[in-house]
Order: structure tokens, then sequence, then C-alpha cells
């Protein structure tokens, strides 16, 4: 039989994947489960973005253009200008997700062996994209005790080696719901700058950031143009995660024409979710300050919750909507499949997703789990009080 | 400044890219330009596909399943099952377009340096994603003069190295229109069997056989289950090429696995464009009748009024909708320049697509272009009208 790839081989499977099958089985069991593990929000979408869909008259499903048209670009330049950013849609390429965002950046700035520095925890599938492309990531550890701020640049300077082409983080963070500070960020831009390195964000939660804390994005760093590269995507901030429209988004040319060549091999974006993400861009504020009024509040009755429950170590997030928890047990894998395998509360138990698969230092957040609070107010304390007398029961405990 | 990658560096530019500059000035001067250049076809999308976006009633734009859900898989298996094909929901991964089941083949088969063989020409994006995952691309000579037919095997057994993991086709070609005979995969499954190498093949026009011939899968070729893999999508066949939607198709269950991991990585394929390829799995047979009786009088048309031009090689295509012609010219770019910048016939020109850029080999095929044959037969008969009188009035003739 041929083989499969090594490249193949280490691609990282979905740790929350793993518990697919024991979340059925519960379900089968007539359990009910309730999901702090994926960052899906039920927010709904944009009226609009749902209309412009069914108003929609093509004919013909053809081809889009490959960066997107120009007025679909002019209308995502718009609406940076509102976030105090300034670009123009030639700085701007369309993309499959923020995901395909990323894959390009990636091949466009490193080659095979070349090093990606990444804070940890980080968002799983960054190790995907990197392993795909023969990338190899370099992480810095940011400690929960910090609320995973910003490691001291002394461990990102001395990460830095000759085969260094970029620092990629996500802001506010996904798995942390750290939201950088403004000075932190001006940090990382003067280091990047200094070993003449690409800075990466990927600002896909920018909207959602909590206690009057204002986002800085690294494209308002003044003198970054050619080192920002901005990855983003309609994806969490319109609540549309299934159209899969994405944005890169840099002032560096260079990177611009050859992440269109990697655009260009997979011809075009998809046509029918471009034009629920066209309409959405006109979303009013309004429709922001209720979304994220509700995520503040979930987040304080999360924390509340939290805190009643002793031995664990709770990361406040000011970011994103998860929020990231170290518990009294020895390995939170184990852990989690336990409460789909093993127990319940009055018929309901949680699925949470372990944090492990967010480090890529080995043994790391064994400890660690990750819940996103997308869910109604009474479902998280529901979910918390699941956890606390789970937590009392776990054999491992 | 940071640099771009090497990589990066060796992405190909889109052949045609290079030409729309000149077809953008050409329509602003006034001149009508028929494009002969793209695959985009002129066929209405089924109504059915249509329709089912226009009555969705999502209001939650969410996630699809990363595989696609069991329920459409399913119905791709029953597609396939009438096209003689025995394969399940379980052999088949949804993707986004044709391109990223080729993308996700390519780095769960192949490793940094590993070799593809594609039979040349080819479909030019074959060589960005090969440049993307670091795979070298190793083409074997097709001839004009054969109508690009499956060069002999010993070419291929030449070509075949211990860093050699898989054969790619396009059955039938794009850009050769060479629909292949039954023998013909039969002599290529035997040797990818012998040296025990996959056998990839792009099967995205399927439904495109002329001439009384029936398409025979490397599917449908027994004893291939472990090697055989198809790249598929819904574009061609249903007129959908902006849904991006397609199929990574294999019995092999490492294979499935493995894309199954780069397919997480990814989240999800989009969602409106599966309700509407749903949908359209459903186009009865009649559609497709339709359809080819159309493409095949077109491609009649195209053979007879190519005829007319003396000094033209012809590659008769009895598939897909594409036609390669050998120019009595030197330089088939300069010549595709040259009509959209200083040609035009009663105001009208033609834009084409040089074929160079379908070869990996340095210098083949710089006096071919390819045809596409989307458009209505008036359109074409004008067209081939319009070359014509060029190759008389071309300076370099």
């Amino acid at each position: 039989m041929p083989v499969i790839s090594k490249k193949g081989r280490l691609m990282p499977s979905s740790p929350i994947r793993k518990l697919v099958p024991f979340a059925e089985d519960a379900k089968a069991r007539g359990v009910d489960v309730i999901h702090l593990n994926i960052g899906q929000p039920d927010i709904k979408t944009p009226q609009a973005a749902l209309d412009a869909i069914k108003n929609n008259d093509i004919e013909v499903l053809s081809y889009s253009r490959t960066e997107g048209t120009d007025e679909f670009r002019k209308k995502v330049a718009s609406y940076y200008k509102v976030n105090d950013i300034e670009v123009t849609h030639k700085d701007i390429i369309v993309t499959t997700g923020g995901s395909e965002a990323l894959a390009f950046v990636m091949g466009s700035i490193a080659d095979t062996d070349d090093e990606i520095i990444i804070p940890e925890p980080f968002y799983a599938n960054y190790n995907g994209f990197a392993v795909a492309a023969g990338i190899r990531v370099v992480p810095v550890v940011s400690k929960i005790e910090d609320n995973f701020a910003l490691p001291p640049l002394e461990i990102f300077e001395k990460s830095i080696t000759d085969k260094t082409r970029a620092i990629l983080i996500c802001n506010p963070g996904n798995p942390t719901g750290y939201l950088y500070k403004k000075e932190e960020i001006k940090k990382l831009a003067a280091l990047a700058k200094k070993h003449d390195l690409f800075l990466i964000a990927d600002e896909v939660y920018r909207e959602f950031a909590y206690d009057g804390i204002e986002h800085y994005s690294i494209l308002q760093e003044p003198g970054m143009g050619d080192h920002s590269i901005v990855v983003d995507s309609v994806s969490k901030r319109y609540s549309m995660c299934g159209a899969r429209i994405g944005f890169l988004v840099t002032k560096n040319k260079s990177v611009i024409q050859t992440a269109l060549k990697f655009a260009q091999a997979r011809l075009s974006p998809p046509t029918y979710a471009q034009i629920a993400s066209e309409a959405a861009l006109s979303t009013p504020q309004s429709y922001f300050d209720a979304v994220i009024e509700e995520y503040v509040e979930r987040r304080n009755i999360l924390l509340k919750e939290l805190s009643k429950i002793e031995g664990l170590k709770i990361a406040r997030p000011q970011g994103a909507f998860y929020c990231m928890v170290e518990l009294p047990v020895a390995d939170a894998d184990d852990f989690a499949q336990w409460l789909l395998e093993k127990f319940e509360l009055n018929g309901q138990t949680v699925m949470v997703a372990p944090a492990a698969g967010f480090y890529a230092s080995e043994g790391l957040g064994k400890n660690q789990i990750r819940i996103a609070y997308v869910l109604e107010k009474n479902q998280l304390i529901k979910a918390v009080e699941i956890l606390r007398e789970a937590l009392k029961k776990y054999p491992q405990a």
C-alpha cells in the first residue's frame, strides 16, 4: 500500500474530535450535553446578511474575482476605517475564512523548516497550518497566573534564530481571552522591526473587547506597514462561521502580490458567502453593542459561578468569548472524557475543550480546559454547577 | 523589510492574469472582447440549486461538519452509484472546491521534495498546489499530434524515482479535452500498483464525455482501492463554479483519516454552497443530456471553423470543453497580448489562454493556445473568424 506523508502523520487531530463519539454516546443514553467546547456563537446572524442571500438573483453561479471584487473590498476597507485602521481595498485579499488567510500568509513568508514564534496557549489550528506548510512553531509560554499577558520580550529574543520569519499573535486571544494592551503591541512591533520579522495578528475577535478597553490593531501601529499582516474573518464578528469568508490585510505589497498567487491557485472565495458578508458589513454598531453587552454578562456570570468552586485557577478574559481554567485534576483530557462517559447531574453533563491541544510544549496545559461562553446565562450557570459537582465525584481529582 | 518565502517567489502567476489589464484596456477603448480563455460555463445553474438557497431558513450561519454532513455525503455516494462507482459516504470528504481536495491529497501523500508525475500539458494550478506543498511536479509529455493521448508507459517508468509518490491525471483533460480510454486507465492503474504509487484523477469533467465514449473512472478499476484517489467538484458539472464545493473520494482509509486532519484545520466547507450543491445533486439526467448536446454542437462548430484556417494543429477533444490549438506563431503569449492590444475586427477581438503555462517543461507549448468553448455557437463562429483574420495580420506570424 502506498504510504501517507510524514507531514500527514504529523498533522494534529482536533483534541475535541476525540471526545465527539463520547458526546454522541451520552446523547444516545438520553443525557443532555451542554457544549462549553465550541466557539460557535449562538447569536443570530444579522438579518441583512440572511436577506441578501434570499434576495440574490444569480442565474449562473460563476467564479468571483480571486481577491474579491473591488466593491466588496472597498466596503471592507470602510469597515476598517470606522475601526481607525487606514487601509485601502488594494491592501485586502478576500479569503475562504480566516483559516485560508493564515495559510496564504504562512506560505508567503516562510519556507520548509522556517520558524514562527507564537505565544502559547494558542489556537490549535495554527499548528495544523504550520505542519501543512512544513513550518516549525516555536512557542513562548504565557501563564494563566498573568491572565496570559504578553511574556517578557527577553523570552522572545531568546527564541529568535536565523530561521525565524514571524511572530504570530491572536488578539483578543483564542483560547486565552486575553486582550493585548497597546503597550504590549508596541513592544512586539518594535521587536519585529528590530529583527526584521513579520508581525502577524489574528484579529477575528476585534469587536469582542470588554471593560472599556479599546482593541489596538497592529495595523494602527505607525511605521509597521511592511511588517504587519492581519488575519481577519466575518465568522465571529457577525456570527456567520459557516460563511467561510475572511481577509488577509497588509500594506506590504510583496505579501499581497505573493498571497494573490496562492489565491489564484484556488480560483475564488465562495460567491454566496461573499454576498452575505458584504451585506453583513452594513450591520449597525447597535448590533455589536447588544452582542457585547450579552457576552460581558455571560463572562461575569461565568466568572462568578466558577469562583464558587474551590481549587480552580481562572484567567480573567477581557476579550473574545473564551475562559481558560486550571482544574484540580491531573489530566483534563481524561476528565473531559469522564464527564461524557460516566457523569451526569439531573440528566445533564458538559463537554469542555481540554487545553493541552492549545500548547505546543509537551506537558503544558494538561490540567487546563477552555470554556467558550457562547451559551445563554442560565445554561452557563447550570454548566458550572455540573462542573462543580463533577469535580467532587471525579475519582482522580 | 522582511522577505517573502522562496516558495512564495516560486508560486506561478496565472498566465491569463497578465492579459487581464490588456483586456480591460481593450474594453475601455470600446472593443468587444470575446472570451475564449476561461472555463466558466455560460450554462444556467440548475434551478433546484438556486431555489434551495432562496428557500433556506438559516438564522445562525454556523460551522458545518468538517467532512460534510452524513446526509450530504450519502447523496454524493448515490450520485457515484448512478455513475457505476461504488463508494460510501465514509469514502468522501466535502471540500471547498476541487482545489482544496487536491491540496489535501497532496499534503496527505507527499512531503517536501517528493515527486508527482503528471502528463503535460496539465491544469496550471496543479503546479501552484505542488509548489505550496513543496512537492516537485515531474512532467511526462503528451503530444498534440496524438490528441494528447496517454504517453507510452515506458516514459512514465523512466520518470519514476524513489521520491515518486503518485501519478496525477485529469480525465477528461483540462486543457487537452482528452478523454482517457478504459485501456489507458487500466495501464496506469497497473503501473501505480507495480510501483506502489497513488493514482490521483481529477474527474471534475466526468459528465462531459462525447462521441458515445463512456467515462471510465479510476474508482471503477478493480483492486485499486488503496491506490486510487479522485478529486471532484460540482463546479463544471452543475455550472456552479462559484459555490466552491468539491469532493475527495478514496477507499483508502488512511488517506481519508489524514485528509480529514487537513480539513479540520480549516474547520468546514461553506454552508450555503453545501445547501445549493446538495440540491444540485438531484438534477435529472435530462439536464446533462441537453448540456452535453450543446457542448458537442459547440465543439463541432469550433472544429469545423478552425479547420478553415491554414497552418493550425488542432487536438480533437472528446471531453471537457477545451480545445488545444497550435498556431503558426512563435510566441502565443505575444500573440494573445497583441490580439487585445493591437487588433480588432469590426470592433471585436478575442482573448485566448496561451498554453505555455500548462506545461512544466520549459519551452513547450509556446505556440499553442487553449480555447474554452463555453460560448454560444454564433459567438464561437465570430471568434474563430477574428482569429483567422488576426493570424493574417499578426506581424510575427
